[in-house]
């Protein structure tokens, strides 16, 4: 097994004929992956379930999201080429870089700090969801994230941290890593992560199954994975569930948006990041709203909402054609 | 909110009146628990999803399964009540307490180090399922789990360490709390963990889901528990899969066995320390095979397995009925 490579090695070989991208490999992924193990330490030190009634929880639950977002906003106030950012929490983009150092590089950071609240009592493996995109907004009403949005990044939080990486240049396939955060290095872990066309076990993730009561193509897609023998995992956290799939090399999410089950996934904080790495790793991401890519629609609000349907290329099709009726 | 307490205060608390129990509470208990940061920092410490390939990533699990094994048995040989100890990787009862000091107190440990193999590689929450039994051996051809097992621990390894103990001396309800670890002290944060009698929101956990291709009962009953609009949440781990029944208190497992899908889960090391915890928070645990509860069946052998069907009353006796037939 080949020695694990230090985090800036890799970056470097992955931008070299791209210029203009020494901030971005130096600075603002770095700074960012480095803020992973101090949310895992926080969330360690706070006892979410102490109080055992939903009330409390619900305060001390807000404390871990507001720990978390603190440490990314501090670690993004030191980084001279990020230009603007914003936050579920804090849904409003803003000047982030609070000194007066001049970058020839300008990066807009959009991140959901902390995902996966209803199961954070339960100690169950919670993350964090970044997006990074070209220039000082990641909004617009004519530019789609498949031309800003250049890199996401997945923090699992769970026994151990680790974190996988997108980065796609514009116009080119793109890459996907695994880092992991051993004694204060970040070290590459899997350089190449990348979904199986041949998987041994197949996997299913139905978010929202709820919905499948008032949904019937839903409920016969369900019948259809448990006849074909898909595996069930479903950990009701979309980092866990969506990096499932990444270590498996299998694996199909459907959260499906009707009349009366509205759209809730952000598509600036969760659906873009995370439809960056799907196909960074070779597989497709739709938004279950209308069946187009979720990165071929521009984003011109942060609240924007949308539905997803992502995996193994040939997983989505079947949902598109099953689901969405398309 | 009120301060945590100290574990050996509210130990005390519990076995006041109890004679010959002082072993147990201040040496026993506190030392498996003990063990339970330390495969914490192991599982931080192992890059498990490093090799990418089935073949090397069993290896490396099994390297954190060895890891978490040797730390339980050496915590387990260092006190004297100990008498003999078992355990998934190693199931022949033997002599445990490696010392010379004599006890009035005479216990077996039957433990699984690391409960949830599948689960590893992803980084999802895991976990160690202990079993603590009155005399030199956990096996009996008439003495039930029920007469014997007098306690049981959940050690829940996620973004945080935490565990739940059931205790329940002969003849007596039982308790069931929640204790975590913060700068080397066990706190109890929960000390009186119930299901409720009038849950918010319903939860299911559909084990041995493919088998529901073949046995339409099963089937039948998740469709019922989609049309009744209960929440999916199933990690594929037995401890995550229970502790979060205990942390949102509802919840109802279902692991059917059928002549296709044979009984997989250990009785003596998954099946029995669960069962306990599961009435000791006022709920019901089935074996599947028969209908009985795993608690009123002797344990013979250490390879016997089982299937599961736990959590509120009243939903194990909806599956009683549906499911089993009875």
């Amino acid at each position: 097994m080949a020695q694990p490579r230090p985090l800036n090695v890799h970056l470097q070989s992955l931008i070299s004929g791209y210029p203009n991208r020494t901030a971005l490999i130096q600075e603002v992924i770095p700074a960012l992956l480095r803020t992973l193990p101090d949310i895992a330490q926080a969330l360690q030190k706070t006892s979410v379930s102490r109080a055992g009634s939903a009330n409390s929880f619900g305060d001390d639950q807000l404390n871990v999201d507001v720990l978390a977002e603190n440490l990314i906003r501090e670690a993004i106030s030191k980084v001279p080429s990020i230009a603007t950012a914003s936050s579920e929490e804090d849904p409003v983009e803003k000047r982030a870089y609070l000194g007066d150092v001049k970058s020839d590089e300008q990066y807009t950071v959009a991140f959901d700090p902390l995902d996966g609240s209803s199961i954070i009592g339960p100690n169950w493996t919670v993350g964090t969801i970044i997006g990074i995109w070209d220039g000082a907004s990641a909004l617009s009403s004519t530019s789609t994230p498949r031309e800003k949005q250049i890199a996401s990044i997945l923090g699992v939080l769970g026994p151990r941290t680790t974190a996988v990486i997108a980065l796609r240049m514009p116009g080119t396939e793109g890459t996907c890593f695994e880092v992991n955060f051993t004694g204060g290095n970040i070290e590459v872990i899997r350089p190449n992560v990348k979904l199986s066309s041949t998987p041994k076990t197949r996997y299913f993730a139905p978010a929202n199954l709820r919905s499948a009561a008032e949904n019937p193509k839903y409920l016969e897609l369900i019948n259809h994975y448990i006849a074909q023998k898909y595996t069930l995992r479903y950990s009701g956290g979309l980092v866990p569930d969506i990096f499932h799939a990444l270590v498996k090399g299998h694996g199909i999410y459907t959260s499906p948006v009707t009349e009366k089950s509205p759209a809730k996934l952000r598509r600036l904080y969760e659906l873009a990041p995370i439809a960056l790495l799907v196909e960074c790793v070779g597989g497709v991401a739709l938004d279950s709203t209308d069946g187009t890519r979720v990165l071929d629609r521009a984003v011109r609000d942060t609240d924007e909402r949308g539905g997803l349907v992502c995996g193994n290329a040939s997983d989505v099709e079947f949902v598109r054609e099953r689901l969405l009726g398309q």
